[in-house]
C-alpha cells in the first residue's frame, strides 16, 4: 500500500517488492491496494504477481504512484481493516510512506495483535521531503533534490546571461529544507549556484530578506533566490497567509510568487517567480539513479524482512563508513519512526540563515550525483 | 549577438554559426557580442573563434546564452552602433532573437545603409514562444514545448494516482499559446493528458473556467489544467492585475497561483498552482533533440547566407512536403518579420477555447518527439 504524495521512485520500491517476492517462491500471491489507505479497506486489490515481467519492469521507469495512493484518514477504522485482511488471507502488508504511514503501520499492527490476528506489519520509507526519522535519507529525497539541484543549476545559466532580475525558485518541503538546500549542490554547474537559501528550520525575517536581495542586485544586477514552501516567521506564522482551509487541510499561497511580488514592491526591482512543485517529484529524466537503486533495494530488503519473520518495523538506510559512499539496510522499531519529523542539523545551515555548510553538501552530493557542467564565455 | 531571454538552443545556433565560419575559412575573425547590444554597442567582444573546438563543442549542450544577451533598446543609438562596428572592422553582423531582434536587424541594416558602412545584417529565428511570422517554427520552441508535454505527462501520472485537486500548471507564452498547446501531447505519457488547457489567442471566462473546473472535480475528482501566463479577459485586461510597472516592463502576478486560488476560494475544492517558468526553456535534459539540430543548422545556414551576400534577411524553417516530417532553411526579408506576432491559428484550437485540435497535435508532434509511457495499474 503506497501512502501520501508519490515520489519519483515510488514505484521502483514497489517493482523491489513484487520482484523479490516472486523470487522468494515464498508467496502465493503479491497484491496491491488500490488507491492507498481505501483500496486495503475496501479489499480492492490488484494482482501484481499476475503482471508480465517486462511490464513490471516498467515501474523503475513511472512517475505517481502506479496502484494509486491515498492520503485517507483511517480514524476508528482499523479493525475493520484487519477483518477484510483476515478474510482475504493477507499474511504480510508493506505499507511505503512517511512518517504518518509509519504511524499507521504501528497502529494496523497494534489492531492486528487485538484482533488475535497473526499478520506482519512492514514499513518501506518513502518521501521527497526525507523527513522521516532514523535513517540516514529517504528513498525519493535524492531524486527531488537531483531536480531541484539541476534545474536551479540551468536558471542560474539563464539568469547570468542576462542578470536583470531575481529569480524566486520555490521548492517543495513544508516543515523541512532538505531539498532546498540540495539547490546549493547547483554551483557543480559553474554558474555560481544560487546566491540565496532560505528554509524553515529558520524563523523568515523579511527585513534581513530584502537586504540580502538589496545587496545582490547591487553587487551582480540579479540572482537566483531559493525558498522552501514552509517558511514561517519567528512567531511559527506562514509568511504567505492560508487562503483557505478545506477538510482537514489547509490550503497555502505560494511562497515564491510573495516573496518576488515583495522584492518589486519593496525595492522597485524586477522579479520573476517560479515553482516546479509536483514536476519536482515527478520528473523520470531528472532523478537520481543513486535513489532508484537504493528504493529497489529497499523494496526487497523488506521481502527479505518478512522472510525472517519480522513485523512492527521499517527498513531502514544508513551510510557505510569509508571512503567511497555505500549504504546498507537494516531494520527500525516503527515506534521510534512514527510522527517525528527529522529537520536538518544546524551544522547544515549558515550561520546567517540564507544558506548551507559544506558539510550539507559532502553528505548530499552522493546522493544527488554527479550534475553537468554547462560552458559559459562570461 | 543574442537579443532578450535565452532558449534551451540559441547556444546551439551559435555553435552552428562559429563552426561553420571556422570550416569556410572566410573569415579573419569570429567575435560573440557580450551581452547583446550593449556589448555591440561598446565593442566588448568575445573572440569565439579562438576557443577550443571541444569547448565549442559544449555549446550544443549548455543553457542559458553562453556570450549574454541583453533586452537594452538601442534607441537612437544606430549610428554610434555603426560607427563601432567599423571602427573594429567587422563585415557581417548576426542577430539571434524573436520578432523584436528582427526589428533590430531591419534598423541596423538601415543605418549602415545611411552611413555608406558595406556590413551585412543577418537575423537568427530564436524564441521559445514560437511567435515569429513567416517560418513554420522557430528553433527553441520544440524544446519548451517538449518540456512542457513531458513534465504535464508526468503531473498527469502524479494527480492520477491521487485525484485529490485540480492542479493548475502555468507555461510561458505572454500573447502566443505555442508552448500551452503542446501540453496536449501529454496524453502519449499514458495517463490521458492536461484535461483543460486554455491560451491567450482566446479572452478568458472566468465563469466559464469554473464550470470546466466543477465538471472536471465531479467527473474525475481532480485534474490537470494548463495555463498560459498571458491569459486577458475580453476586454484585454491581463486576468492578473499588474503589480508594478518598472522601467518599460510591466510584472504581472502569477495566473496558475491566481487561477488555484479561485477554484479554492470559489468552488471550495483543493486546487495548487505549479509555475516551472523559467526551468521550461532552460532545461536541458527535457529538451528535443530535433529542435537542437535544427537550430544549430540555422546557424549553419546564416553563414551560407553571409558568403552568399545577402543582407536584411531572417534564416527561415520551412516543411517540405512528403511523409515523413522534413525541413529546409530560405530566406526571408526581415521586413516581413519585424515585431509580428504570429498567434496560434483558429484551426489549432477547440470550439470551447479550452483545448487543442488534431490538427496542432499532428502539426506539433514531429517538434517534440516522442515521448516515453508511463506504467500504471489504475
Amino acid at each position: 500500500m503506497h501512502g501520501g504524495g508519490p515520489t519519483a521512485v515510488i514505484n521502483a520500491s514497489l517493482y523491489g517488492i513484487v520482484d523479490e517476492a516472486k523470487r522468494s517462491g515464498a508467496f502465493v500471491h503479491v497484491y496491491g491496494s488500490h488507491g492507498g489507505p481505501a483500496g486495503m479497506l475496501s479489499g480492492t486489490y490488484i494482482a501484481l504477481d499476475e503482471i508480465d515481467d517486462d511490464v513490471l519492469a516498467g515501474l523503475r521507469d513511472a512517475p505517481g504512484s502506479a496502484i494509486g495512493t491515498g492520503r485517507d484518514a483511517l480514524g476508528g477504522h482499523y479493525p475493520q481493516m484487519v477483518e477484510v485482511l483476515v478474510k482475504n488471507g493477507i499474511d504480510v502488508v508493506m505499507l511505503t510512506g512517511g512518517n504518518g504511514t509509519m504511524n499507521t503501520c504501528a497502529l494496523l499492527q497494534e489492531a492486528c495483535r487485538e484482533a488475535g490476528a497473526d499478520i506482519q506489519v512492514i514499513g518501506v520509507p518513502k518521501t521527497m521531503d526525507n523527513d522521516i526519522a532514523e535513517i540516514d535519507h529517504a528513498p525519493g529525497y535524492g531524486s527531488a533534490a537531483r531536480y531541484a539541484a539541476q534545474s536551479v543549476g540551468e536558471v542560474c545559466c539563464d539568469v547570468h546571461s542576462m542578470p536583470i532580475h531575481i529569480v524566486v525558485v520555490e521548492v517543495m518541503g513544508r516543515s523541512a529544507g532538505w531539498v532546498a538546500a540540495a539547490t546549493a549542490l547547483a554551483e557543480q554547474c559553474g554558474q555560481g549556484g544560487p546566491d540565496l537559501i532560505y528554509v524553515p528550520e529558520r524563523a523568515f525575517d523579511e527585513e534581513a530578506f530584502l537586504a540580502d536581495c538589496k545587496r545582490l542586485i547591487e553587487e551582480k544586477g540579479g540572482g537566483v533566490v531559493v525558498a522552501s514552501e514552509g517558511l514561517h516567521d519567528a512567531e511559527g506564522n506562514p509568511i504567505v497567509d492560508p487562503i483557505m482551509e478545506v477538510e482537514r487541510e489547509t490550503y497555502f499561497g505560494d511562497v515564491s510568487s510573495h516573496l518576488a511580488n515583495l522584492i518589486v514592491a519593496r525595492l522597485g526591482y524586477k522579479a520573476r517567480s517560479e515553482k516546479p512543485g509536483l514536476l519536482g517529484r515527478a520528473s523520470m529524466t531528472l532523478r537520481s539513479e543513486r535513489d532508484v537503486d537504493e528504493a529497489e533495494e529497499v523494496g526487497r530488503a523488506a521481502v527479505r524482512a518478512a522472510l525472517d519473520g519480522a513485523t512492527g518495523v521499517m527498513v531502514g538506510i544508513k551510510r557505510v563508513s569509508g571512503e567511497e559512499y555505500a549504504v546498507a539496510t537494516d531494520l527500525i522499531d516503527v515506534e521510534r519512526v512514527r510522527l517525528i519529523e527529522r529537520l536538518l542539523p544546524d551544522e547544515f545551515i549558515n550561520e546567517a540563515g540564507n544558506g548551507v555548510t559544506q558539510a550539507f553538501k559532502d553528505w548530499a552530493a552522493p546522493l544527488v550525483g554527479d550534475l553537468p557542467q554547462f560552458v559559459s564565455f562570461l
